[in-house]
């Protein structure tokens, strides 16, 4: 490992020679016919003029409870990826696309980094093929259809002080969390209070994300309960008809993105909503589009095991009705140190007890994939800090619980540093799984949460604020109790206490609310302080951004 | 002329067999490689490498004061460029991108109607290349970022209550004129009022449309005034600095987009501010390019030749520093009808002495196209229903004052039906012109907008509110005066009140507001009840949209 200072992500991402698109294109198998280019190194997939049944195996990429220190799931996910085209493996990335709220906010970039990163990663970060912004504007346009119609007459009768649809943008913006629209005078509309959640928490990318055609995208979206009337009757998109007014502001976004790793890898992007405010995993329709093209499909889910991974097996493998055949769970020494109790300015300094007080945490997590009958693989991924007795302490406890662990290197060595995480997930596609969601459908909604917070957080059992208990007998009076639920935690604990960090253990989960969310066919339950607008920071990211005098991006990380 | 139900825009626009946009670029001499293709039928234009001096003459298209009976200036603007083609003319379109909020609310579309369209329609009318939603994004990150700045200690010292920027969506949504934000306690930023306008309205509309390189983008966009301080001092985005950010967030969208009209004529469609609230014409960086690249261009400025053609004489081409070589004032009998009194429902009746009484309003845009130093020619834009009675008044007329005017029909015939207006332009860009804008920048605030009132609306001067008067003093303290003003004023009639069609006289106009913006470079005058962000009527658009089972769009009109 050299110690002189490493270029940054941006000038790793923008010195690469990148292929054009087309090329990785047909090295994908994907027909010339089927690629809508967005530039040369970008394309939409026309997903009509894709043939062939999904049938490429899945593997799944989470984490141990995030932390400042980074763990870097996104590096490993398109690192693996890499290392199994060097093995000669057809494999294809599907990840989700960024937020610019974060983006602009605290992260500068979100497209994994090093020399295992996707790109071009500025086009990435930024607007992309403006998928999020066609998931904006239609969260918008239901938004103003909504005003409009109690403004012309409300025919439907609903009642403003009951309307649950909120207005988005792709943005961080605490200032829109909570405000009044409609103030001026009969003129401008009808005074109510109103809210705006960031794109990636908005019902219209769930939808987007879980459907499975552009049929299916048309009648989730009728299906979206907007409010209630006066009458406490709730009122459904279909009830407005802009259901095919939607689809069609939807419709281009719909095809998923074909780019490329720095390698050459093909990956599709599509689709991004949160981990801990929604299901945390990129698109059915991209899944499936790649499941179809390679024979295995390397993705990611949001966070930490216990909200994205338990997410994309109760919601989105059961809706895509895929199995995932094998889940690594990523981890680093320095993270592991802070659920050991380390500060972040102390992580630098070696300290092999804090490794092992953090371990708990990433024992949890392999236990949780376990208990959905599927094979963790540890991804043990190095920073240049980690001293090998810090690494011997998890290669020795992962030893003696006969667990697959395997170190990877991808940041500085692209696909070469995740050799060995490939040949252990070889390995553990040959053999049969016995995948299963922990909950079934038909399980009432206490059921179902209970079953997370036990067999997922290791917690002890759930309450429910008396607002929740009131929401749940209302949903259960209008048969919407046959979903799974969405749980919006926070991503720093496997508790609803962000501080509880490595396994806190004897602790209940509290539900405040719980929303119906129709048209993405599950039911959000919130828990502690979930904000579905972030905030930016006291130093924006974006304040370290520019473009140069040849025109080129500056300070995305 | 047939009278068997015609196709609808949408009909004609999708069956057309266009060329691959590569080929519309080679023949256009524009370089492959500066070509980055947004799917198969649009592209962005790399302009450092368009090569050239912008020497191409420019034919501006204006209209009478618009009514509901329509015009089609965009029809016109299409068809004449493409009868231009027929008689080997080296041509280009340059337009402006639609709005999605006209687009879902009233209008359905806005790329030209019949043969003379702008395609892929459906896709310009919809995203296009997502110019406009990046600069709703930078519109709205700025917003963010001032109520960040105050929420986190406020260095600035940012009186939140003369915050004069606003945020913006791409929409039409009466609900968000007024609105209060930053409510919910100390954790979600201060509470103070704020409003949406619709993005083509936001100053960063402007100044994307007037910026002469992205350099210059970048110097304005640091100019752009966003409130006072409590010492009542201005704030501006350099004083943030986020305007590098800000270029970023744009600096794809700056490059213009290539598109083609129905029979294979380039067109450059980019940017599009209102020209009733902002400046109401493409961007230049569109208009040069096109003039690099051909010998006519033919552009539109938005609304009457009251609105759009002055801002397009007195803004643009002073800061683009060409003149227009011609001007074209379409209207129709049906138009005027209207301003001849005539209700909407009777239009379909022949009415001589209504066309007669509606000449007036033709006239003053005659005139006023005629005080600019350049030769204009009407185009009587035909319609089913126009007698050749009807025909004859305008026509006589116009050869009474000896004034060149044309029939069209390219609504129906496209290029062919636009051959005799062709004819009449080459005559008129043969003769040399004495082009100069009706004011000096170096004229007072008050003698600008009084050449405007008297010069193009045929009014006798204005009047200030006392708030107007306040402002212009505060602005003339901080030596802002030295720029042109954009007034912001009814379309529908020539004075500020609306219903006053044909021809008023006698009229003052009053300027309620007098608003700096700086990063554009012009003082928007505010007059008469003009809305910043539109509403939605009764039944929009929208209803009738949707996506058939080929996914292809249903009910763009």
């Amino acid at each position: 490992m050299t110690v002189s200072k490493p270029l940054s992500d941006l000038q790793i991402a923008t010195s690469a020679k990148m292929k054009p698109i087309t090329e990785i294109a047909e090295a994908a198998n994907i027909p010339l016919e089927a690629i809508e280019p967005y530039g040369k190194y970008k394309a939409k997939i026309n997903t009509n003029l894709i043939q062939g049944t999904p049938s490429g195996k899945v593997v799944l990429v989470t984490a141990t409870s995030p932390t400042p220190a980074g763990e870097g799931k996104s590096t490993v996910t398109v690192g693996l990826a890499d290392a199994l085209k060097q093995l000669n493996q057809n494999v294809m990335v599907a990840l989700r696309e960024p937020s610019l709220g974060p983006v602009m906010g605290i992260k500068g970039g979100a497209t994994g980094g090093g020399y295992a990163q996707v790109v071009p990663m500025e086009d990435i970060n930024l607007h992309f093929t403006g998928d999020l912004h066609a998931i904006t504007t239609a969260n918008n346009a239901l938004a103003a259809f909504i005003d409009n119609h109690i403004h012309q007459g409300n025919v439907l009768q609903i009642d403003p002080r009951r309307i649950i649809w909120k207005r988005a943008l792709d943005m961080n913006d605490r200032a829109l969390r909570k405000v009044v629209v409609g103030l001026g005078g009969p003129g401008q509309g009808i005074p109510r209070e109103d809210g705006f959640d960031i794109t990636v928490a908005s019902e219209i990318m769930a939808v987007f994300c879980l459907a499975t055609s552009l049929e299916n995208l048309k009648e989730r979206l009728g299906n979206i309960v907007i409010g209630y009337t006066y009458a406490k009757e709730p009122v459904f998109v279909r009830d407005l008809g802009v259901e095919g007014a939607l689809t069609l502001l939807l419709k281009d976004a719909f095809q998923p993105n074909l780019v490329q790793t720095l390698e050459g890898t093909p990956a599709i992007i599509h689709g991004g909503p949160f981990a801990n405010i929604a299901h945390g995993c990129n698109s059915i329709v991209a899944t499936q589009t790649a499941r179809k093209l390679a024979d295995i499909v390397i993705t990611e889910a949001g966070f930490g095991a216990d909200l994205g991974a338990e997410k994309f097996m109760n919601i989105k493998a059961r809706q895509g009705e895929f199995a995932p055949s094998a889940v690594i769970v990523v981890t680093t020494i320095r993270a592991l140190k802070m659920h050991g109790g380390v500060a972040k300015s102390q992580l630098s300094e070696e300290n092999v007890e804090a490794v092992q007080n953090g371990l708990p945490n990433l024992a949890k997590h392999v236990d949780t994939v376990r208990a959905f009958g599927v094979e963790p693989i540890v991804s043990l991924n190095r920073f240049i800090t980690d001293t090998e007795e810090e690494l011997a302490v998890v290669l020795n406890w992962a030893k003696s619980i006969n667990l697959r662990i395997a170190r990877t290197n991808v940041w500085e060595e692209g696909g070469k540093g995740g050799l060995e995480l490939a040949r252990e997930v070889l390995e553990v596609l040959d053999q049969p799984n016995n995948f299963s969601p922990i909950y079934e459908i038909s399980d009432s909604i206490e059921q179902k949460i209970t079953a997370i917070v036990q067999k997922v957080y290791g917690g002890i059992g759930v309450q429910f604020t008396d607002e929740a208990k009131k929401q749940m007998a209302q949903i259960e009076s209008f048969g919407w109790d046959m979903l799974p639920v969405c749980m919006a935690k926070t991503q720093y604990s496997l508790s609803d206490q962000p501080k509880l960090l490595g396994r806190p253990i004897g602790f209940t989960i509290t539900v405040r609310e719980i929303i119906p969310k129709l048209g993405a066919g599950f039911l959000v339950c919130l828990t502690g302080d979930i904000m579905t607008m972030p905030g930016l920071p006291k130093t924006p990211a974006a304040l370290r951004m520019d473009v140069d005098e040849n025109g080129e991006a500056v300070g995305l990380f």
